[in-house]
């Protein structure tokens, strides 16, 4: 069985287990105010070109979203989120428990617009009964999105132009973010330029865990560490994450891996396309969307792994192929043989 | 200007106001735990039949909402409503404050089925990834709705299985409960054995404020007392409440006068129709939403108050007249005269 | 029976029941946006001195503490109280429910000084690992205290200034504020002068229940009724509230009734210490905590209900006896009588 | 520099990084659903002598803490504490932000009582205003705790025995618990019988990082995972968790490697005590608390990390040492010879 489910399936680029294996047994201190979580600020910092960013390193995505949000709004506050964003549908209400409501909008393949923002505001304070409304705080989008897409320069320059005119932090979950960088227009600087938050995935992109914290805007750096206490997010060996994301950001190492996945989902996709299936979203990134029928569903998946997605059109149903950083030419191979055959 | 924007513009029947004068020097104890709140208890609970109810006396409708949804659900657990309700949309987010998820499900003017909480649930469950998904704790329904529709007899015992066979509470917001007994087929004594847990609106329905939760099912009356306190919702002069209600259930007099609401409901909306206004919704209670044009809305707001609600087809905006216990013949005359002149 | 157990007992000055039975069937705006509203909030603003102030009217205090503190403090943070304050010993948990911890103070008779203050805020930043420990955000004092104490003016001073050099917003709880303005030095004026957010307790001095917030610090006003809807507290007819408070500061009626409590207060303290009953706390307000034998409280206990406090040294139990704006002569006059006999 | 400052400022047994290293490649699916969790699980539960426990594995200490307490209490239930419990000191408040209150308890050295526990239970149900008090709704202590102390088999078997009569769930903190196995009476199977839930520390006890918390009591199994995920503790690679505690629980690595912290701890503290230095607490693990003079501190910091932990009496100073599974024969030698020299 080679697994296309997820992006997570396998541990960490060699590189970092290397060094994991290597610094085992130096002593530092703990909660992430080690050198190697210094180093890898200043690299990230760097890479962002954004020398007055604060780094924070979290374990996971869901604490990521929670910790941020959760530090941003007002308990009057909700998030505006496309409704199939990721803290809205597969998070067990992690954003609610903290007392926010998620303001689902409509989304067109996982993304939302200015128009969209703007829109929804001026509604709010055009009600009469405002103050009995939940008060919309900040907007969290992700790039890549679920379904995989991708948002364009022009579209994320509109987004953060809206949101700083109303006075909403822009957040940007980034949990496959070397996925998007590697296939879309946007870059690392653009993304600092542009959201107030985001962070730089890790777990899915060559770490064994985390996620990296960019806080770009002033306002939101301050005591942004009792929240991640708070949270649960504060890892005792923080040094894991330092050293993970100092390797990440070695010698353009990110960028690399991440690389591999965008060109392995391309071959797949042009393996369904050639084959005449049809795909579910218009992806660049390394989730690709097929629409099968049952009976190659059921083919596929004697040898591969992947995950069901929802209802297509007619006979058709969609799911889900990811590759990652560690996706290997050969799995790639065998599955454009078998895909060949349907 | 006569109002007919709410149901709660004047202060109470006037028979609550006399006994407020008349027993304002008693000394009682405090917190619910005098004798006017034991005597009301038992006048409800002999209304609805049920012997073994618990009884509390809530201050508002949404204290009311949050006190009863927070003492049911565990934190992963969400709440399914109709996204129409008064939870999901005017509360400003009080349910997702407590850290519960509303679940908005798609309605039928402010209703929803039985069929949808067992599709919703069955859905959860078939979910690979159900544990990362809110899962549904209990219903919560509005009877009225917000449209001012009723559920029949049939659909709340429908409902009222599926909840029971699901082990989902059901909860019924009865902020204008009187107004649907006055004008439904369903009784209090229905709503008694259907519901789990449900209140008796006194705010919009004769009561200066009030709200009777009446809790039905034994699993859900343990602590509610602390509940009450932690919510903020547990009045010093407690007995203001009970007085309140005792009098509002002595000599039917919660009948006499949402009755008198309907009446008059049922009034306007005969003298739009005889007009050839068409209605929003098929409100057989307190609240009539006329479709108008802007000259209509004009003209009539130069002496009525009412509600904008939504804009409908073509040059038509749908808008709300609401009667209340208090409307008197002479301003439902007025306002007929007026329609009559459109 | 005669009930001196709590401050509650009654219904309202007459002057206000007067005045609800006139206003009776008057059509208002609801969501205390009424005449009655803005009037009080006038006359309020007027006798603070303090005209840029915004004042809001909520049911209880409870719910006023929860709402006020949880709409000033940040999810890391908490509230510092005297260990005895009502927030930390008899609220359920409300501000915990919040998310937020109440960091107790030892207190002298109930109150908490400049200098714990600053101590407090010292020390939580000289520890090394201040990150993982609730940062204070806020200081919360009760004037009167749960013990009838009273803040001096000095002292009162001299926590403004600490809190405001700290950026810790002062909140004074004034549910007894009446009683302590009438027995103690500190004025109204002073006190909007040195708190940032307090309230006017309504429910035990005069009203049949409300309290009125006042926010003087202009930073702490923004959004303040999304945070009253929020947590259950923005009453539909909220004009109940606002024609109450109108009345109590029409013609200085607030000052006359709760000075008829702390005289009956002191008349109570002298008859017990003129039979050597010793004093618990030395309060000059309406609350009076003699300690008595268990005889004593046998005897006493047959006509006059009052409140078990809590052990004293000896064979002595301190109680507590409450007076307020409805406490009549001859009713004091019994209970001296039954004193004299102890 | 030699640290002692902490027990995590290395990474991970060798044989868990061997093993890393040595899967790194294999795919698994995410979640802790992998084989290498199902293993882990079996083995625990084979230490623990308890085939009917639910076994999850979580990041770290403090979501540990949280997610189980959070799982546990009702709205208006608090959890009794240790006042010195890390919940209540060095956790950001993260019981309080789930929103629920620590009652902390006087302490002897970390430790609270069975007795203490039923005398807080019986005054509460004895208070008249009991409603408006947080419930005691479960039980947590440490072992070792804080000090480094630890319970004896009895008193933690009256412990359980009273939160069993009382129906508090009794939660053990066991984020050093294989320092107290390797240093008490209290066994694996003990605390798997005495505590209705607890968890066995891996990052401070050989781990990169990461906790086992064993469920024993079956009605605090129900929708663990549903938590699990809310708090942002559910890892994608889980496998991790599984590995590292799989290899713990293989050939009794666990005891054999805590062992050598407390056998380090003990030669620490008779160097001191040798030296005339007397120990703040008496703690048999691998934490100690020597009392130092301000000359005393300034010549071990030269060469030596360790933790200012309080002003003792007179001139000293209690500081804490630290050893850990990590700590090296050589080390200790040269702090031996550090101490001598003083």
């Amino acid at each position: 069985m080679i697994r296309f489910e997820c992006d997570y399936s396998e541990g960490a680029h060699e590189k970092i287990m290397q060094r994991l294996m290597k610094t085992n047994y130096e002593q530092t201190v703990g909660y992430s105010e080690d050198p190697y979580c210094a180093s890898a600020r200043e690299k990230i910092k760097a890479a962002c070109d954004c020398p007055d960013a604060a780094v924070h390193f979290l374990v996971g995505g869901t604490q990521a979203n929670a910790t941020v949000i959760g530090s941003i709004l007002r308990p009057h506050q909700g998030v505006l989120s496309a409704a199939s964003g990721h803290i809205n549908v597969h998070e067990t209400g992690a954003i609610e428990a903290l007392g926010h409501k998620v303001l689902g909008l409509p989304h067109k393949d996982g993304k939302i617009s200015a128009q969209q923002v703007r829109d929804y505001v001026a509604a709010h304070y055009a009600d009469g009964s405002f103050e009995h409304i939940v008060q919309p705080g900040m907007v969290y989008i992700s790039h890549p999105t679920e379904m995989g897409t991708l948002y364009t320069l022009q579209e994320l320059t509109e987004l953060s132009q809206a949101c700083r005119e109303l006075n909403l932090p822009l957040f940007v979950d980034g949990a496959r973010l070397g996925y998007g960088l590697a296939a879309g227009e946007v870059t690392l600087r653009d993304m600092a330029r542009l959201a107030d938050v985001f962070y730089i995935g890790g777990t899915k992109c060559g770490a064994l865990f985390g996620e990296a914290v960019v806080i770009t805007a002033k306002a939101l750096q301050k005591d942004f560490r009792y929240h991640i206490k708070q949270r649960g997010g504060m890892l005792a060996k923080g040094r894991l994450l330092g050293l993970q994301f100092d390797t990440l950001f070695t010698d353009g190492l990110y960028e690399k891996i991440t690389g591999n996945a965008a060109r392995q989902a391309l071959r797949i996709r042009a393996a369904f396309e050639k084959k005449g299936v049809k795909m579910h979203f218009d992806s660049p990134t390394n989730q690709q969307f097929p629409e099968l029928t049952q009976a190659q569903m059921d083919a596929l998946s004697r040898d591969f792994s992947f995950t069901y997605w929802e209802k297509a059109e007619g006979e058709y149903h969609a799911v889900r192929f990811c590759t990652s950083w560690a996706t290997k030419d050969e799995s790639v191979d065998q599955l454009i043989a078998a895909i060949e055959k349907l």
